[in-house]
């Protein structure tokens, strides 16, 4: 190391250091702030993204290539999510405020009295998303989660859209601060190195993150051997698999077909819930179809160019597989970005026992617009074939449009599977468009995500961010606003008395 | 490795496989019982249990040396907590039953049927403690939860108490299976590289652990490790401070005193919540009072040789710390059993500030009758010094009977220091004697707890073995029950209506 690039360094861990310090210092007054206060912040952080959004939308046309639509509607779908998690706040049913009266003759002995709610983890780090420039980003989910939560933010930038992260965080700290949040609220920080090291910092509580298996696992893993380890909640991979039944097939192959090339081929396939693999019955000409769709697709420029060269080896290795067959041949267009563009790939992996012989390569994500058909027969165990599919965040099957009883039954296993292997079953529609809403689970076992009990998308998302505290025999002086009997922040509750647990008593017997 | 050795392994590596294809195979029926079904099968190991209670704690009572009063209570504690988780299987709303109805004029654009609850994780691995031979053992909580949960159970039994764990596994298989429970939901397993092993089987996708420091966190690194990493959830260690405020030593020194004493001696102080300092103010007699008091309280046999060894050292380790005083010197006496016996050990570490200066020793859990003392003045700042307490399941403070308004605002920042450190505050009482009840929190930030979310005492424990999963726009014929509209099992759910999103529209602006 040159004697300058050591001061660059020591700069910044200098500058990481202030931007720590100042979002411990925020953590407790932005944490004690009544639910409304809090709520009326995030709302402005909306309102204000929402008057900047031509701007916003314009620095990331140009860093990120994607269509203008889609950028308009993530920058409108950024300030929704804030507006939903304000009034998530504001309600306060996310706190389960629990009381117990003290209960003299409770079944094991006198029970004293007990309040339980649920309080800020404090600074949450918070990992951008290259696909998503405003919704998994600088102002996105994860942060407006745990800002709702109470939990200050430092974001970690994507390098992908750094000017589009440069103003979407000058907007956000501008309107905390026009809502009297205390600094240190909200940061943002650059760089690989300084991401690192903002996560080894024992004054960052939770980490979240939305992006690779092998960045997400390294993260995970540096959060895991801290010596004191912390929730990462990570989004990593996932394949996604789509089954077609024959009664599906029979009905509607060519919606089929067309639902499955626009949801494949969407946004470049660079979404998380990008359907990877679609396995159809033996004998239809499903197959053809979709063929024929890829083919019309045009080519479709990457976010990034490290994406579009880890795509690149990813269908090479997908080509490789034997016995495959490459029904569609994606092209590399050169694109005025410099960062190339792709029609869609598509291939033939032959009877479906083929997934699972060939997991290694055919079970894994492709990131971009690839996907891998496969044909199964009577013969076939379809739930045995998806358990050599890891973790999903979802798994779609397209059934007849009214179950028959037959269907009904061989799909049960299928249907108990998809429910082990996912976070999310989707029927007869496709998994690429995640509603933000409160039954929303976007998730799955790993690497799915690393959390398997958390969902990045929909309002259950600041549950990431809380945990658990009780008072026991507080005198009501020293109870936080919450939990005091004169309930001045009138959050739901729910109130145990005493007198109740006889029924448990080993003497009812 | 002899050849005899060799195939000890190999033996206990194909009964290790078996036992987890059986909970393997358990796992889907389990999960599909009918609330109430599980419920029964949970009351029908409760009423089992109680009424084997005299041979469990005379098996309990040759292994452990505790007082048969205590045995009793927790064989009674243990079928309590069961009978409260069948309650809340039967009730269900820690299932959190969400529907979404679709909604063509959501905000964002047309959002789908969605309707989400939470399902089991599948099988879990339990490690049983060694101070609570029943309520953290093998029909402790964590089985108690897990299994209410619909989970499948393995349990590492602990081999403080082999033949106590014994005896009770058999009550618990006989009774799940009288219940018609599958087989497979409920095994033990002996010996600690079994635990390992399984910890490392990928069938196992949680596991709960109640111990040491250095165990819990060998093995929540393994957890970690696995190539598909799975919740841990370890209650490791716990200093559990108590402080004394100058106006509740002024009211009642002598209370206090006595109070402290019995907490901190209570079952040789083998408890997690064992408040292991005590911050007095300067210049009252509290120190003398408290060494009188422990001087007089019998020698206490330890739970295993093990654990008196540890002591041993960690009391030595304390009496070398620069500048302690022995208030009262601990003393080692034989006991029939072969494990030896102490009476309590009291250190006065002199100034509060000597316990930062030094907390590499005084503020490691010490599990045994010790502790430690400490003097604060108007110079100390009292919550500074507690920052140097890693995470603690409890904090406890000693206030005037009635705070007045100059003692309520020179408490509140060691109130939020108490609330960032730990996970629950008790006030004017002490913290061992945990409640079984809703409002309970056993658990806090590392190492009290690997998972900071999560209680392993009370029932929300039940939420460490479930996981969300949303069905989007499935048939009714292929939902689950919980989820249909016609609502066969009346779970408690929510229900969103469309046309509810206007709200957040940025149009409103």
């Amino acid at each position: 190391m040159t004697t300058a690039e050591q001061a660059d360094t020591e700069e910044a861990a200098t500058e990481i250091d202030h931007l720590l310090a100042a979002a411990t210092a925020a953590a407790t007054p932005w944490a004690q702030l009544p639910p409304r206060a809090r709520a009326d912040a995030l709302d402005g952080v909306a309102d204000a993204l929402d008057a900047a959004a031509t701007d916003l939308v314009a620095a990331a046309l140009r860093e990120t290539g994607l269509p203008q639509a889609r950028l308009t509607g993530e920058v409108q779908r950024s300030t929704v999510q804030l507006r939903m998690l304000a009034d998530v706040a504001r309600e306060g049913s996310h706190l389960r405020v629990v009381l117990d009266r003290a209960d003299p003759g409770f079944v094991l002995g006198p029970r004293p009295e007990l309040r339980r709610w649920l309080v800020p983890l404090g600074p949450v780090l918070v990992y951008a998303a290259s696909n998503f420039p405003f919704a998994f980003s600088v102002a996105g989910g994860d942060t407006a989660s745990a800002l709702a939560a109470g939990c200050p933010v430092v974001v970690k930038t994507h390098p992908g859209h750094p000017e589009t992260s440069r103003r979407t965080a000058e907007i956000v700290r501008s309107a905390l601060a026009r809502a009297d949040a205390p600094e240190g609220t909200f940061a943002v920080l650059t760089g690989t190195s300084a991401g690192v090291r903002a996560l080894r910092d024992p004054r960052i509580t939770a980490a979240a993150f939305t992006g690779s298996v092998a960045g997400g696992r390294a993260l995970f893993d540096i959060a895991a051997a801290r010596p004191a380890p912390i929730p990462f909640y990570g989004e990593l991979g996932s394949i996604n698999p789509a089954v077609v039944t024959a009664e599906a097939a029979q009905e509607r192959a060519d919606r089929i077909a067309r639902g499955f090339v626009g949801s494949f081929t969407l946004g470049a396939g660079q979404f998380c819930t990008k359907p990877g693999v679609l396995l159809v019955p033996r004998g239809t000409d499903l197959p053809e179809r979709v063929a024929e769709l890829a083919e019309q697709v045009p080519p479709a420029r990457m976010l990034t160019a490290g994406i579009a060269a880890r795509y690149r080896e990813r269908t090479a290795e997908l080509a490789a597989v034997p016995g495959i067959q490459v029904l569609v041949r994606g092209q590399e267009h050169e694109h005025d970005s410099g960062v190339p563009a792709f029609t869609p790939a598509l291939f033939h992996a032959g009877p479906a026992e083929s997934l699972r012989v060939h997991a290694g390569a055919l079970l894994e994500e492709t990131f971009g617009p690839a996907a891998v058909l496969a044909e199964y027969g009577a013969e076939d165990d379809l739930p045995e074939i998806l358990a050599a599919v890891d973790g999903s965040l979802t798994v779609t099957v397209h059934t007849g449009a009214a179950p028959t009883g037959t269907e009904r039954a061989s799909l049960a296993p299928l249907l108990d599977l998809a429910a082990q292997r996912s976070g999310r079953i989707v029927f007869n529609e496709w998994p690429t468009g995640v509603a933000v809403t409160a039954a929303q689970h976007h998730g799955g076992p790993y690497p799915a995500s690393t959390s398997i009990a958390h969902t990045s998308v929909g309002t259950a998302a600041i549950d990431r961010f809380l945990r658990p505290v009780t008072y026991q025999n507080a005198p009501a002086a020293l109870l936080p606003a919450a939990l005091r009997d004169d309930d001045p922040w009138r959050l739901p509750r729910t109130v145990n008395a005493a007198g109740e647990s006889g029924r448990w008593a080993p003497a009812r017997r």
